[in-house]
């Protein structure tokens, strides 16, 4: 029963009449039409470079101050990005991560034969003391804001004094920035530094998931080196055409973010209503289209909304926060309120 | 100057003009039009299945006598499902790779925590004798027949005493076939068992290398699993779009294979003949489209080529094959023949 439960990649990919899936965490809104405009006259088929097509990588420069492309490298999605980054570090090292976290963190920071230490927040927000503390002994730091799964940005404030900890320790800070777009609250704060590396992807932005286009940005070109020779035995060039369709994302003018950041925030609004409605303990998302709740019996509640209501949540356990579920709001008002109510239900017969 | 000849990274998407390049080993003729047919209607975007779409991998169980869909796991090239492949097995475990060897494997095995153990080969032949007695530390066993980069296969009476060995001993077998249907001289012979673990791509066969589509293929529902899990981690899905793209080759009659090989055939005898006239100490490629002769002074020879002649050769050594040079023939007979001349002229200076 409720003991199959055993990862978010059970529920990846399921669809069928009637499910709501509040489950994965990707846009329903179709990208932005131009992506597709390069497709009918497309004849491309060979080998690109490891690091990523130049003009792509051109694009996203201008939207790093002071970046060239060279210190760009465009991956499989932000996933490789993570991935390639954690492997050309020294086996053994400890890399300090913020939970509640992407569930993916600590298995790819374990895959790569390094150690996870987990600093706890507060209401999603970093507490700089055991920050302070637990950074010490290590040799990398992973932030994520605005944060899968708790939906919570980090306050400038300590996103500058994580930034300048990090420089005297001389701790890479790896930086997963697929949310930038996606905060209802102010503008991103890019930590910088030539010890950040910064990870963003086209998927959110975009809505572009399915092609898998994510990108590295470091200006220590040692380090984009050692991606790049990685990448060059693990899976060569990123999809070729999956680049074109990226470089024509990159000329798509502001107001396409700024129009779908409205869609998200009424979204938001709608699910932050609801659950609080509810009865349910939650933190108000700030960023992302994500929302953690307090859960009595996750387990089971996971189990019978998905079995009895087709109604997909994921469990806050597989994020580091027990006692919690994750919802993703990434669809339609319409089946947002439908699946409330399912939750409603769901909740009165547990 | 010859010291900067790092690794075949170096060269990988170099172009320009009167450069011949003998370096990639990628088809220069384009895929199957079909391939192309489904863009100018093509409008998916989210994340896909991460073991990879249902149809690609229906349409390529045909291709396996006795297989089932859920048997394969589309990836980004062969490249990732090798990777993969590795860092799903156990930390410290020695893997049997015959020499020369395709330049990525030692790289793969060693970022897996793996130990490479190398068996010589005999004009591109696997020893069994020295393979018996190497086999028995071993955990998992590496083949690649067709080899890139001997152009050789292995004889069939070999290929299942390496099936019977491992299969007593227990050894995963991981037979990487990218170019299976690149054989001058046979049909191919698909090592089998519970304990093999196929790998291909579209890159070799259809011209795809740009797309980066692979997969593996395993009989072991275990094994699939955890490579559906760790790629979960890695990188999701490999691109949707690509995975159609690879569907339609799929279709295309078996005949273009044959016509592909025709091509092929030429060109290996042009380059082969050219090279022995040359006089040059080499192997007859029976399969894929590479040559590996021996070379004096190889740095020297690879860098002036390159430099004064424009034209592209890797290293033997990348490939475990000192005192030699791998050649590509995967381009145009005039081209090959313009080669030819270079090569004279630089082997006279030398």
């Amino acid at each position: 029963m409720e003991d199959r439960l055993s990862s978010p990649s059970m529920f990846i990919g399921v669809q069928g009449k009637g499910i709501i899936s509040f489950g994965s965490g990707q846009p329903d809104l179709p990208p932005p039409r131009q992506v597709y405009s390069i497709l009918p006259t497309y004849r491309a088929f060979k080998y690109g470079l490891v690091q990523g097509q130049e003009n792509l990588r051109k694009a996203l420069s201008k939207g790093y101050k002071g970046s060239k492309a060279s210190n760009f490298v465009i991956t499989n999605g932000a996933s490789e990005a993570l991935d390639l980054s954690f492997r050309v570090m020294k086996p053994r090292d400890k890399v300090l991560i913020h939970a509640p976290y992407y569930y993916t963190y600590p298995h790819l920071v374990a895959k790569a034969f390094l150690t996870p230490v987990f600093t706890e927040t507060h209401e999603g927000k970093i507490v700089l003391e055991d920050f302070d503390k637990k950074v010490r002994e290590c040799k990398a730091v992973l932030i994520n804001s605005p944060s899968n799964p708790t939906g919570r940005i980090q306050d400038i404030k300590t996103l500058k004094e994580i930034e300048k900890i990090t420089t005297d320790l001389n701790v890479t800070l790896i930086s997963d920035e697929v949310y930038k777009d996606l905060i209802y609250e102010r503008e991103n704060y890019m930590l910088s530094g030539s010890h950040v590396v910064t990870i963003n992807s086209f998927s959110k932005t975009f809505s572009m998931c399915g092609f898998r286009v994510g990108y590295l940005y470091s200006n220590d070109p040692s380090f984009v080196e050692r991606i790049v020779n990685l990448k060059t035995y693990t899976s060569m060039n990123t999809n070729i055409l999956a680049q074109e369709m990226a470089y024509e994302a990159t000329k798509v003018p502001k107001k396409y973010s700024s129009s779908q950041l409205k869609i998200w925030k009424e979204r938001r609004n709608l699910i932050y209503n609801g659950l609080t409605e509810l009865g349910l303990d939650l933190w108000k998302p700030e960023g992302a289209f994500y929302v953690l709740p307090k859960i009595k019996e996750p387990r089971k509640f996971v189990w019978k909304l998905f079995k009895k209501y087709k109604t997909i949540t994921y469990l806050g356990e597989w994020f580091g926060a027990p006692n919690r579920v994750r919802f993703s709001y990434a669809l339609d008002a319409s089946k947002i309120e439908e699946g409330l109510k399912r939750v409603r239900k769901c909740l009165k017969e547990l």
